[in-house]
């Protein structure tokens, strides 16, 4: 088994981050997103989407996406549970795992990715050229502003994002989080929840991996 | 247990659909989307983020998400599968359920709500306004028609989207497939493996659902 990785990117982060709390070690190939990689023959015939994370199986299976890896992880390896425990636990944590990864990656993402200069031509993961649209730029900061303001009041009463727990859906926030701080979009002090999970979260082992 | 549904809306249907396959019956409370009920102070009380699906369990506990909803049920009756069997299985329908989500319902979305006069100020689901922004319709629009010739060259060399078996991925791109219609993105006819599957899965029941 190994994992396609790039140690500074955020969507492989959520997996490796998923491991760590699973206490599971996979060995990592690194893939240089910088350089280009990823759009290479040898590796668009591992993942023709030109994407990481990606994992392959000792069968030679490849599940090429971080949420999916992570599903099959959860199966595999059930403790501790980061997907949720009984069937009621399991869709509240899939509503707010897809809410962080929405609302707050992929906005996070907007901002981003459409105004990065490096970008240009790839505002879209994937090897596919879309040039950047500013308003988009623009729409996906005033989303990540709304996004940081319903975390902190969701953690206003509750301890975790989907409950009392620790779960993927931290994991997923808290690299919506960190990655709009690449677009300089910091969560403002007065937002003390969102500050006192940030610093929990983070000083979890997990978020070193 | 209920479920807010709206019958016209697509993704509400991707519930009805998964419900269908599995055999189970929930009563639903029909939510008049075009008549703006998603906005009253009743509606957001059930659910701030002004969309449907939402599933009410007998105990008050609500899922707000079209793919929690499935895993409630996934996880609560677990025949036939419809997420996958074993671990892998599971991981690799994970990637297509969330490939046909990303590349064709949401572009599908950009397309249609970017460009539709009643979307004009609620471009993005949901209580927030953003405004429409062409730049995007038009980005979708060719997101949409990429999605739907990968969705053939997959179909070329497997009968369903994950695999051998029908999954929450062939229901996913069908609800794709059949909202790009609605942006007038309709398959070319040169996709005959797309047309082939899409003919089998519009004749299932579930389909009607």
């Amino acid at each position: 088994m190994k994992l396609y990785d790039c140690a500074s990117a955020p969507s492989p982060r959520r997996v490796r981050m998923f491991l760590a709390e699973k206490g599971i070690a996979v060995p990592t190939v690194q893939v240089d997103l910088r350089g280009g990689e990823q759009f290479t023959d040898a590796f668009r015939a591992i993942n023709p989407d030109s994407t990481v994370p990606v994992l392959e199986l000792d069968d030679g299976t490849r599940i090429a996406d971080a949420v999916g890896i992570c599903r099959y992880f959860e199966t595999a390896h059930k403790e501790p549970p980061l997907m949720g425990r009984d069937a009621a636990e399991q869709g509240v944590v899939a509503q707010w795992q897809r809410w962080a990864e929405r609302d707050g990656f992929h906005a996070a993402m907007e901002a981003f990715r459409n105004a990065t200069p490096a970008f240009k031509t790839h505002a879209l993961p994937g090897p596919d050229e879309y040039e950047q649209i500013p308003a988009l730029a623009e729409r996906g900061r005033a989303r990540v502003a709304r996004f940081l303001e319903r975390l902190d009041a969701r953690l206003g009463h509750s301890e975790f994002v989907a409950g009392p727990r620790y779960t993927i859906a931290d994991i997923t926030a808290l690299i919506a989080v960190d990655f709009a701080g690449w677009a300089k979009l910091k969560p403002p002090e007065s937002l003390a929840h969102l500050r006192r999970w940030h610093g929990g979260v983070s000083a979890r082992p997990s978020a070193k991996a």
